[in-house]
């Protein structure tokens, strides 16, 4: 008794409150349950841990590949000690004897800290939480970065404010190597700090893609170094509504600290509108008759100066953007325009393509698929390339957007039958918006239940969350996008049979959304209800 | 050229810039055209006047009643100064000799500085600018307020920021004295800071009326005075979910300040589920057979102690909120728990109700509409009222929101005949969202559109937009109330005939829509595009 004075009076009054706690808190509601998307084997029991931001240490393990120093790991350790304790501002003034730190130990096999995240990326964890501790153990700083997400995520605040944690064993993975998300920018511009904090978003969620489809008819914001017309005469505005190359080296290293890809999309030849703006001739000239109606069509097919424009923009993109897929679109191509064109139609002859106009895409796409593979890229290509076409890469990954359930479901048959690869976006078009509760469907989808073998199922890589620009820009894209897209997330980082109850998925998806405000995301609500913090922001 | 100097030099540009912009800006671009919701009548010309923020000054007239000290025109100068000139920092160092200043000057017809807004208040204004000047003339300050908004939209911007103001003519009321949007505070809790944005951005379309939804089933945050216990057990939480007599203060005043009324609503007898936590035998206990379930229904219209619970909190209601409205609810009142009760069914033999529960429901709800006339008090309920119960009083404002164009046109009639006043919601229940752009539909309401002699037309005091709580919380409110509810707004305030194109309305909300975001409201697009200035918060 004879330290009694202030701080041991604190301690007092402490020690009573945790045993007030142990019989206040409901037994069993802060559990792994609560980890969004649900990991693939875990058990925890009701034994709770405090976790004292004061007395709180990251450190990597002695046997750890990377050490102090790892960009991607000690980036991520500021980043989660401010998400573990949310409200921790450092000005606590009482401290108490009993404060007990709380280490956790990193420990990673490959020192692939200053890599970026690929195809291949494990994403492999294992996290076991003790008294006082946890470790953390994975093959890649990226498998890291998902069980530092998981390990903040368990951590939990008390009526008081104090922080807990439950005695936890966790082994986790993903069931899907590609679990994207593709925001539009030509549509609407969306401003580089609202991209940057989506993928803080996705990072919650663990999606490990951003598809960046960064042009298409409306604008071009990116601002190429080699064509410098292009977003000067196609963006929205040539100063403002632009992605500089300082912007998308910012986009691409705040997406690897996360662990996430950037993939961007130069979708052509239709969806082009905005890059003949700047690249004259690159565009058919649309005929009224037998004279040009001053319209443009889709990609000019027919012309050598096409390909060369596209080998040189392709080529510079290649630089740009680090990761080794790139988008080419191809879909949704309007032949109106390569009929009326007498130029066209000649060259249609010459090239024995009669009035097939699908072969000429195919041409076309073919000679670009060619430049992407010359620059050593896997492309990837939305559906119609497949539908339409004949010679497609093996290494092509074809990106399936359309229809019903059923549709998308002979697609994906279709597709693995042949051979290819296959990422699905169809049931995932989330800015498709209705009234009420369309998370349900977007966590219904089960990618794989489709007419093939095991080996077809293989070959689908994973699936795709789109936020088509139309009416989305940076005043309702973050809570149009979460937490919606979250249900997508545990689909494809899940175990299906474990989460196969739509029903049992709504409290936990509530919770997410409610961690997900509580870290300053306008993630929408459910339903009726309430979180413990609302959102604070105007 | 003695004064050749900095200072000089600086207005040799100008000049020359000036000249620049006469040359570059397309003629007619900015009219009163821009001005949302539209302009009774209006004239204006391509004559424009530079207003230069240093140089700006709003004044009263010397016939004003209103003089300085006038509360609510010293704070909207205040705020319309931010308005007009939206990224003015004061610190501009070139200062040059020419330039002019722009008085601006109000004149009203009665200093009501200190009232409250009200049913007949009149919003008429007549505003004309001039080289230099510009003259706001209204019956009270709340016209001169709309007024002010008015001018605030006329002013805009050059490509080199600086400000212009066109030549313009305009006499303009409302063609509906009642325009209002409801909030529902119970299904998710609004936080008052969002509240207080909503209110300013409802100015900024000339909405007039705050319908508070303030309690319902799931939460009861008004703390009472007279009943803590009522937010104590009934709010989702009691500390942070709830509102203050201070809160409802500041959300009053706030709301004067623009010329809103604030009706709050205390929706019974149905809709109470989260009165009865902390107001015992307040609900009526359901049975199940012959022993009571546990569960409560509606509130219980058999007690002594019912009416005076009621009466004791509506006279709270009736002081806490000045306007001499209240709502008094009366929807969706589910019969099968009086069904189940026998003293229910026991007081109904008693009254000779035999088996008719909306008999019941209507002696219930004439004790309420009672008790709120010896308030002074001019109740508004819901169409259930005048659809299933014979004795209304006269003065009782009925509420449509239910069905199809084609119901509440018939319910229109209906109500109408009845020499009853009517309020119309069905059309507008913003809460339903739908992919596109379904602000056409809001926009294309023809609220006087039913069979019915010009008499009943008169009867037709306005419309209400409403936003019911289900998925609706701080995180999304914004997005999805603007510029959605703009369109309503058109349609309450503007000409019908000068506002019967759809078509002609979209650019001049897409203009408006820029206006709402560049104030720093998060009011989404409407279709593909972009604004000058997008969103920049996160």
């Amino acid at each position: 008794m004879e330290t009694m004075g202030l701080v041991s009076f604190g301690r007092y009054i402490c020690s009573h409150l945790s045993l007030l706690l142990l019989i206040v808190l409901p037994l069993g509601q802060h559990t792994v349950e609560g980890v969004w998307p649900l990991p693939q084997t875990f058990t925890s029991s009701n034994e709770q841990y405090p976790v004292n931001p004061q007395a709180f240490y990251f450190g990597y393990g002695r046997q750890s590949a990377a050490q102090r120093g790892c960009s991607v790991l000690d980036a991520a350790f500021i980043r989660y000690y401010s998400l573990i304790f949310p409200d921790y501002t450092g000005n606590d003034v009482l401290r108490f004897f009993e404060d007990k730190p709380f280490h956790i130990e990193i420990n990673v096999d490959h020192d692939d800290c200053e890599s970026y995240p690929h195809e291949d990326s494990s994403e492999k964890y294992n996290l076991s939480v003790s008294a006082g501790q946890a470790s953390l153990n994975a093959e890649t700083v990226w498998g890291a970065v998902r069980g530092l997400e998981t390990f903040s995520q368990l951590v939990y605040q008390d009526d008081f404010g104090s922080y807990f944690v439950n005695q936890t064993e966790i082994d986790d993975f993903p069931r899907f190597q590609f679990r994207g998300i593709l925001l539009d920018t030509s549509r609407h511009f969306i401003p580089v700090h609202v991209i940057l904090k989506t993928l803080d978003a996705m990072a919650y969620s663990k999606f490990n893609v951003f598809h960046w489809h960064i042009v298409d008819d409306p604008s071009f914001p990116y601002q190429s170094q080699t064509f410098p017309d292009l977003s000067r005469k196609g963006a929205f505005h040539p100063m403002t509504h632009i992605y500089t190359q300082s912007d998308v080296r910012r986009v691409i290293s705040h997406a690897r600290l996360w662990g996430i890809r950037v993939i961007p999309e130069f979708d052509s030849p239709g969806h082009t509108k905005s890059w003949g703006k700047g690249q004259p001739d690159l565009l058919t000239p649309c005929y009224s008759g037998a004279t040009p109606s001053g319209a443009f069509g889709p990609v000019n097919p027919t012309l050598p100066s096409t390909y060369k424009f596209m080998a040189t923009l392709l080529k510079e993109v290649s630089l740009v953007f680090p990761d080794s897929y790139i988008h080419l679109g191809g879909d949704e191509v309007n032949f109106s325009c390569w009929k009326s064109n007498p130029d066209v139609r000649a060259f249609m002859q010459k090239m024995g393509f009669g009035v097939s106009f699908t072969k000429l895409e195919a041409f076309y796409m073919e000679h670009i698929m060619n430049i992407t593979s010359l620059l050593n890229k896997t492309a990837i290509v939305w559906q119609d390339v497949f539908d339409y076409h004949e010679v497609i890469p093996k290494d092509t990954v074809l990106h399936i957007w359309k229809g019903t359930p059923a549709n998308y479901k002979r697609e994906l048959s279709k597709m693995t039958k042949a051979g290819m690869r296959v990422l699905l976006a169809a049931p995932w078009y989330i800015n498709h918006i209705s009234y009420g509760q369309d998370w349900r469907n977007y966590y219904n989808v089960q990618p794989l239940n489709f007419s093939g073998t095991a080996e077809q199922k293989k070959l689908v890589i994973g699936g795709e969350v789109c936020m088509w620009g139309e009416y989305v820009d940076a005043t309702n894209l973050t809570p149009r996008l979460w937490p919606r897209a979250s249900a997508a997330a545990e689909r494809l980082w899940s175990d299906e049979k474990q989460t196969s109850s739509v029903d049992k998925a709504f409290p936990r998806l509530q919770d997410f959304r409610c961690k997900l405000v509580r870290r300053g995301i306008r993630a929408e609500p459910l339903y009726v209800g309430h979180c413990k913090h609302e959102y604070q922001g105007v």
